[in-house]
Protein backbone atom coordinates (compact mmCIF):
# COMPACT_ATOMS: atom_id res chain seq x y z
CA UNK A 1 0.00 0.00 0.00
CA UNK A 2 2.90 2.50 0.70
CA UNK A 3 4.45 1.77 -2.58
CA UNK A 4 1.21 1.86 -4.46
CA UNK A 5 0.57 5.58 -2.70
CA UNK A 6 4.28 6.39 -3.21
CA UNK A 7 4.01 5.51 -6.98
CA UNK A 8 0.80 7.66 -7.48
CA UNK A 9 2.30 10.58 -5.62
CA UNK A 10 5.55 10.34 -7.98
CA UNK A 11 3.31 9.67 -11.25
CA UNK A 12 0.92 12.80 -10.26
CA UNK A 13 4.28 15.07 -9.68
CA UNK A 14 5.61 13.80 -12.75
CA UNK A 15 2.55 14.83 -14.95
CA UNK A 16 1.88 17.98 -13.23
CA UNK A 17 5.45 19.27 -14.20
CA UNK A 18 4.22 19.04 -17.40
CA UNK A 19 0.95 20.99 -16.70
CA UNK A 20 3.65 23.46 -15.58
CA UNK A 21 5.78 23.14 -18.80
CA UNK A 22 2.68 24.23 -20.79
CA UNK A 23 1.95 26.83 -17.70
CA UNK A 24 5.61 28.22 -18.53
CA UNK A 25 4.49 28.43 -22.45
CA UNK A 26 1.42 30.41 -21.61
CA UNK A 27 3.24 32.86 -19.66
CA UNK A 28 5.79 33.53 -22.77
CA UNK A 29 2.92 34.12 -25.07
CA UNK A 30 1.63 36.67 -22.62
CA UNK A 31 -1.23 34.53 -21.40
CA UNK A 32 -1.78 34.10 -17.61
CA UNK A 33 -0.07 31.19 -16.96
CA UNK A 34 -2.22 28.11 -16.48
CA UNK A 35 -1.35 24.36 -18.32
CA UNK A 36 -3.17 21.11 -18.36
CA UNK A 37 -2.71 17.34 -19.57
CA UNK A 38 -4.63 15.23 -19.45
CA UNK A 39 -3.77 10.88 -18.73
CA UNK A 40 -5.46 8.13 -19.45
CA UNK A 41 -3.46 4.47 -19.38
CA UNK A 42 -0.38 5.89 -18.33
CA UNK A 43 -0.01 8.08 -21.81
CA UNK A 44 -0.89 11.82 -22.18
CA UNK A 45 -3.20 12.33 -24.62
CA UNK A 46 -3.72 15.71 -24.57
CA UNK A 47 -1.68 19.04 -23.22
CA UNK A 48 -2.61 22.48 -23.37
CA UNK A 49 -2.45 26.07 -22.15
CA UNK A 50 -4.50 29.05 -21.75
CA UNK A 51 -4.03 31.05 -25.15
CA UNK A 52 -7.28 33.67 -24.40
CA UNK A 53 -5.33 36.33 -25.85
CA UNK A 54 -4.09 34.76 -28.66
CA UNK A 55 -7.69 32.94 -30.35
CA UNK A 56 -9.47 36.30 -28.66
CA UNK A 57 -11.93 33.84 -26.98
CA UNK A 58 -12.87 34.01 -23.35
CA UNK A 59 -13.19 29.87 -22.99
CA UNK A 60 -9.66 29.22 -24.25
CA UNK A 61 -8.69 27.97 -20.77
CA UNK A 62 -5.95 25.19 -20.65
CA UNK A 63 -8.48 22.61 -19.55
CA UNK A 64 -11.16 23.31 -22.09
CA UNK A 65 -8.48 23.62 -24.78
CA UNK A 66 -7.04 20.23 -23.48
CA UNK A 67 -10.39 18.34 -23.03
CA UNK A 68 -11.06 19.10 -27.08
CA UNK A 69 -8.14 17.76 -28.03
CA UNK A 70 -8.45 14.87 -26.06
CA UNK A 71 -12.06 13.93 -27.09
CA UNK A 72 -10.78 14.63 -30.98
CA UNK A 73 -7.71 12.25 -30.22
CA UNK A 74 -9.90 9.62 -28.78
CA UNK A 75 -13.33 9.98 -31.33
CA UNK A 76 -14.94 9.95 -27.72
CA UNK A 77 -17.29 12.31 -26.13
CA UNK A 78 -16.39 10.67 -22.98
CA UNK A 79 -12.98 10.40 -21.54
CA UNK A 80 -13.62 7.82 -18.98
CA UNK A 81 -11.01 6.26 -16.49
CA UNK A 82 -8.66 9.82 -17.44
CA UNK A 83 -6.95 11.77 -14.75
CA UNK A 84 -6.66 16.54 -15.77
CA UNK A 85 -3.78 17.39 -14.19
CA UNK A 86 -4.12 21.28 -13.96
CA UNK A 87 -1.48 23.81 -12.37
CA UNK A 88 -4.40 26.09 -10.67
CA UNK A 89 -7.69 24.96 -9.76
CA UNK A 90 -10.78 25.30 -12.14
CA UNK A 91 -13.04 27.86 -12.97
CA UNK A 92 -16.84 26.84 -12.82
CA UNK A 93 -17.06 26.45 -16.84
CA UNK A 94 -13.77 24.28 -16.49
CA UNK A 95 -15.15 21.92 -13.61
CA UNK A 96 -18.17 21.70 -15.22
CA UNK A 97 -16.85 20.79 -18.30
CA UNK A 98 -14.88 18.00 -16.44
CA UNK A 99 -18.04 16.87 -15.50
CA UNK A 100 -19.41 16.64 -18.54
CA UNK A 101 -16.40 14.97 -20.15
CA UNK A 102 -16.80 12.26 -17.13
CA UNK A 103 -13.07 12.80 -16.17
CA UNK A 104 -12.32 10.41 -13.33
CA UNK A 105 -9.51 11.87 -11.16
CA UNK A 106 -8.56 15.91 -11.41
CA UNK A 107 -5.23 16.79 -9.76
CA UNK A 108 -4.58 20.56 -8.75
CA UNK A 109 -1.82 22.20 -8.36
CA UNK A 110 -2.60 25.73 -6.23
CA UNK A 111 -6.34 26.41 -5.06
CA UNK A 112 -8.07 29.74 -6.92
CA UNK A 113 -9.40 31.69 -3.97
CA UNK A 114 -11.14 33.80 -5.92
CA UNK A 115 -12.34 31.57 -8.63
CA UNK A 116 -12.18 28.06 -8.07
CA UNK A 117 -14.85 26.17 -8.53
CA UNK A 118 -13.63 22.73 -6.86
CA UNK A 119 -13.67 23.40 -3.06
CA UNK A 120 -12.72 27.59 -3.14
CA UNK A 121 -16.32 28.91 -3.85
CA UNK A 122 -18.12 26.13 -5.02
CA UNK A 123 -17.30 22.10 -5.82
CA UNK A 124 -19.01 21.51 -8.75
CA UNK A 125 -16.01 18.53 -9.76
CA UNK A 126 -17.69 16.73 -6.78
CA UNK A 127 -20.98 17.90 -6.03
CA UNK A 128 -23.20 14.17 -5.64
CA UNK A 129 -26.03 15.91 -6.71
CA UNK A 130 -24.42 15.88 -10.36
CA UNK A 131 -25.04 12.51 -12.17
CA UNK A 132 -20.84 12.14 -12.17
CA UNK A 133 -18.50 13.54 -9.45
CA UNK A 134 -14.82 13.43 -9.61
CA UNK A 135 -12.00 12.36 -7.29
CA UNK A 136 -9.81 15.40 -6.70
CA UNK A 137 -5.43 15.88 -5.49
CA UNK A 138 -4.97 18.90 -4.43
CA UNK A 139 -1.63 21.10 -4.02
CA UNK A 140 0.97 18.56 -6.06
CA UNK A 141 3.52 21.08 -6.81
CA UNK A 142 1.76 24.39 -5.53
CA UNK A 143 4.98 26.03 -4.89
CA UNK A 144 6.25 26.29 -8.20
CA UNK A 145 2.10 26.27 -10.35
CA UNK A 146 1.38 29.49 -8.10
CA UNK A 147 5.51 30.96 -8.23
CA UNK A 148 4.83 31.21 -12.35
CA UNK A 149 1.38 33.15 -11.81
CA UNK A 150 3.38 35.08 -9.20
CA UNK A 151 6.07 36.41 -11.44
CA UNK A 152 3.92 36.82 -14.26
CA UNK A 153 1.30 39.21 -12.09
CA UNK A 154 4.11 40.81 -10.71
CA UNK A 155 5.91 42.15 -14.34
CA UNK A 156 2.71 42.82 -15.32
CA UNK A 157 2.04 45.85 -12.86
CA UNK B 1 -42.26 52.57 -17.69
CA UNK B 2 -45.48 50.07 -18.68
CA UNK B 3 -44.49 50.88 -22.47
CA UNK B 4 -40.26 49.74 -22.04
CA UNK B 5 -41.92 47.14 -19.97
CA UNK B 6 -43.99 45.75 -22.39
CA UNK B 7 -41.54 46.57 -25.71
CA UNK B 8 -38.85 44.42 -23.83
CA UNK B 9 -41.21 41.68 -23.04
CA UNK B 10 -42.53 41.45 -26.60
CA UNK B 11 -38.49 41.33 -27.13
CA UNK B 12 -37.75 38.95 -25.41
CA UNK B 13 -40.35 36.80 -26.48
CA UNK B 14 -39.12 37.18 -30.37
CA UNK B 15 -35.82 36.28 -29.55
CA UNK B 16 -36.40 33.42 -27.26
CA UNK B 17 -38.49 32.33 -30.63
CA UNK B 18 -35.26 32.24 -32.39
CA UNK B 19 -33.67 30.04 -29.67
CA UNK B 20 -37.25 27.45 -29.52
CA UNK B 21 -36.29 27.23 -33.79
CA UNK B 22 -32.89 26.40 -32.77
CA UNK B 23 -33.72 23.52 -30.31
CA UNK B 24 -36.27 22.19 -32.70
CA UNK B 25 -33.23 21.95 -35.26
CA UNK B 26 -31.14 20.15 -32.67
CA UNK B 27 -34.21 17.88 -31.78
CA UNK B 28 -34.16 16.65 -35.54
CA UNK B 29 -30.26 16.51 -35.61
CA UNK B 30 -31.28 13.61 -33.08
CA UNK B 31 -29.52 16.19 -30.00
CA UNK B 32 -31.32 17.23 -26.82
CA UNK B 33 -33.04 20.38 -28.04
CA UNK B 34 -31.88 23.07 -26.47
CA UNK B 35 -31.08 26.35 -28.72
CA UNK B 36 -29.33 29.67 -28.00
CA UNK B 37 -29.11 33.00 -29.38
CA UNK B 38 -27.29 35.80 -28.53
CA UNK B 39 -28.34 39.90 -29.48
CA UNK B 40 -26.40 42.68 -29.28
CA UNK B 41 -27.91 46.20 -29.95
CA UNK B 42 -30.67 44.92 -31.05
CA UNK B 43 -29.39 42.39 -33.82
CA UNK B 44 -29.00 38.54 -33.65
CA UNK B 45 -25.28 37.71 -33.63
CA UNK B 46 -25.19 34.74 -32.73
CA UNK B 47 -27.18 31.20 -33.17
CA UNK B 48 -26.51 27.82 -32.09
CA UNK B 49 -28.13 24.49 -31.20
CA UNK B 50 -26.47 21.42 -29.23
CA UNK B 51 -24.23 19.48 -31.43
CA UNK B 52 -22.83 16.85 -28.76
CA UNK B 53 -23.61 13.97 -30.77
CA UNK B 54 -22.44 15.47 -34.27
CA UNK B 55 -19.54 16.96 -32.93
CA UNK B 56 -18.67 13.81 -30.65
CA UNK B 57 -17.97 17.21 -27.81
CA UNK B 58 -19.47 16.87 -24.49
CA UNK B 59 -18.67 20.60 -24.24
CA UNK B 60 -20.73 21.59 -27.30
CA UNK B 61 -24.20 22.97 -25.86
CA UNK B 62 -25.92 25.34 -27.39
CA UNK B 63 -24.78 28.12 -25.15
CA UNK B 64 -20.74 27.35 -25.41
CA UNK B 65 -21.37 27.49 -29.61
CA UNK B 66 -22.92 30.61 -29.66
CA UNK B 67 -20.67 32.47 -27.68
CA UNK B 68 -18.05 31.02 -29.73
CA UNK B 69 -19.43 32.22 -32.85
CA UNK B 70 -20.34 35.29 -31.21
CA UNK B 71 -16.69 36.04 -30.28
CA UNK B 72 -15.74 34.96 -33.82
CA UNK B 73 -17.80 37.53 -35.02
CA UNK B 74 -17.31 40.16 -33.18
CA UNK B 75 -13.16 39.63 -32.84
CA UNK B 76 -13.46 40.32 -29.64
CA UNK B 77 -13.31 37.77 -26.18
CA UNK B 78 -15.91 40.08 -24.43
CA UNK B 79 -19.50 40.63 -25.15
CA UNK B 80 -20.42 43.43 -23.50
CA UNK B 81 -23.48 44.55 -23.50
CA UNK B 82 -24.68 41.66 -25.08
CA UNK B 83 -28.32 39.21 -23.99
CA UNK B 84 -28.06 35.57 -24.47
CA UNK B 85 -31.19 33.75 -24.47
CA UNK B 86 -31.32 30.16 -24.01
CA UNK B 87 -33.97 27.73 -24.34
CA UNK B 88 -32.86 25.18 -20.79
CA UNK B 89 -31.64 27.24 -18.10
CA UNK B 90 -27.54 27.08 -18.43
CA UNK B 91 -25.24 24.76 -16.42
CA UNK B 92 -22.34 24.90 -14.69
CA UNK B 93 -20.39 25.18 -17.66
CA UNK B 94 -22.25 27.73 -19.74
CA UNK B 95 -22.95 29.76 -16.72
CA UNK B 96 -19.51 30.40 -15.98
CA UNK B 97 -18.68 30.70 -19.75
CA UNK B 98 -21.15 33.57 -19.42
CA UNK B 99 -19.56 35.04 -16.57
CA UNK B 100 -15.65 34.75 -18.31
CA UNK B 101 -17.56 36.89 -21.69
CA UNK B 102 -19.27 38.93 -19.98
CA UNK B 103 -22.52 38.62 -21.18
CA UNK B 104 -24.73 41.50 -19.68
CA UNK B 105 -28.37 40.09 -19.48
CA UNK B 106 -29.31 36.11 -19.60
CA UNK B 107 -33.09 35.29 -20.65
CA UNK B 108 -33.67 31.62 -19.74
CA UNK B 109 -37.06 29.71 -21.11
CA UNK B 110 -37.43 26.56 -19.18
CA UNK B 111 -35.75 25.50 -15.59
CA UNK B 112 -32.88 22.41 -15.12
CA UNK B 113 -33.83 21.07 -11.62
CA UNK B 114 -31.14 18.63 -12.19
CA UNK B 115 -28.07 20.44 -13.22
CA UNK B 116 -29.22 24.21 -13.75
CA UNK B 117 -26.17 26.67 -12.33
CA UNK B 118 -28.49 29.67 -13.04
CA UNK B 119 -30.67 29.68 -9.78
CA UNK B 120 -31.74 25.86 -9.15
CA UNK B 121 -28.32 23.83 -8.27
CA UNK B 122 -25.94 27.02 -8.15
CA UNK B 123 -26.16 30.67 -9.14
CA UNK B 124 -23.11 30.99 -11.20
CA UNK B 125 -24.36 33.87 -13.42
CA UNK B 126 -24.94 36.59 -10.78
CA UNK B 127 -22.92 35.43 -7.71
CA UNK B 128 -21.67 39.15 -6.75
CA UNK B 129 -18.03 37.26 -5.14
CA UNK B 130 -17.41 36.58 -9.23
CA UNK B 131 -16.06 39.92 -11.04
CA UNK B 132 -19.14 39.89 -13.52
CA UNK B 133 -22.82 39.63 -12.32
CA UNK B 134 -25.20 38.67 -15.25
CA UNK B 135 -29.12 40.01 -14.96
CA UNK B 136 -31.18 37.28 -15.39
CA UNK B 137 -34.66 37.02 -16.45
CA UNK B 138 -36.80 33.34 -16.75
CA UNK B 139 -39.76 31.42 -17.56
CA UNK B 140 -40.09 33.17 -21.46
CA UNK B 141 -41.89 31.04 -23.58
CA UNK B 142 -41.13 28.08 -20.80
CA UNK B 143 -43.97 25.64 -21.98
CA UNK B 144 -43.02 26.13 -25.87
CA UNK B 145 -39.04 25.26 -24.37
CA UNK B 146 -39.99 22.53 -21.89
CA UNK B 147 -42.73 20.85 -24.66
CA UNK B 148 -39.94 20.19 -26.74
CA UNK B 149 -37.95 18.74 -24.51
CA UNK B 150 -40.45 16.58 -22.91
CA UNK B 151 -41.66 15.34 -26.00
CA UNK B 152 -37.80 14.44 -27.24
CA UNK B 153 -37.25 12.07 -23.97
CA UNK B 154 -40.54 10.50 -24.71
CA UNK B 155 -39.36 9.45 -28.29
CA UNK B 156 -36.75 8.15 -27.28
CA UNK B 157 -37.77 5.81 -24.36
Amino acid sequence: MVIDGNTRAGDDERYMLEAVKEAARAAEEGEVPVGAVIVKDGQIIARAHNRIEASRRSSAHAEMLALEAAEEKLGAKWLTGATMYVTLEPCSMCAGAMVLARIARLVIGTDDPKTGACGSLYNIASDERLNHSIEITRGVLAEECSALLKEFFRSRR
